[in-house]
């Protein structure tokens, strides 16, 4: 293969990737969304703790941020950029969800993605997740009124 | 090279680039800083808005940041992580800052800290950088009070 149809094909497998956990998400099937993370993957999520170190804490929160939701879960994945070498990657993206929690809320929001990925026994695997809302300086207030 | 000392000297340029940054923040020298971005970087900063695209958007906004400080900046990495491919890499960190801001208010904060690099024509630039603070559910606050 030339170096060009290498970079495509690796960059098709991340897409690859990220559509099943796109539709892990939406099947609310934890198992399916972490058979992608590595062993020792390091998640920044939206909200505290300060980050999750590990697939068992990466499981957890994830069980229990899809159990969060009744009902389907909206989830759409936007301006995805891919960059991919022969056995390391990342992507960014604007993520957003939507569905109603199971205290009754409804909720709808958009965050900043950045994904981080290493190709592992020759499979690409997630090493590094980074999810965000920008603040606001003066109230202090994360931006959750993200709108695309 | 073999695989192993190739990869050992890919993770060295990439701590050299960091060291550079950490250099360029602590002189306040936004053109140093710069000089590592590729033209086309996006960068997911701490505060609004939610994006920053380019690197004439990433220098303006060093810019305003490096001068907000009067006196000198204090500036930190830890628990650094490096993973680096032939041409991909990214790494992970907290980050943390103290100064005196121009108002008068004395600021130390720490934040997640993702970057990633891509080797563009044998040198190692920043395409992309993702720096953020998680919030707290309850409140909707960002958690600006993280120690290190």
């Amino acid at each position: 293969m030339t170096a060009q149809s290498s970079k495509a094909t690796e960059e098709s497998q991340i897409r690859k990737l990220i559509d099943d956990q796109v539709k892990a998400i939406r099947d609310k099937d934890s198992k399916a969304l972490m058979s992608d993370f590595a062993p020792d993957v390091l998640l920044f999520d939206l909200i505290n703790p300060l980050q999750y170190s590990g697939s068992d804490a990466a499981r957890s929160r994830a069980e229990e941020w899809l159990s969060s939701f009744q009902g389907p879960i909206g989830y759409e994945i936007r301006d995805l950029s891919i960059t991919a070498g022969a056995d390391v990657a990342f992507c960014h993206s604007l993520n957003g969800v939507s569905g109603m929690k199971t205290a009754g809320e409804k909720i709808e929001m958009w965050w900043r993605a950045t994904v981080c990925f290493q190709k592992i026994d020759g499979r690409w695997m997630v090493r590094h997740e980074h999810s965000s809302v920008p603040f606001d300086m003066e109230s202090g207030k994360a931006s959750l009124d993200l709108k695309q």
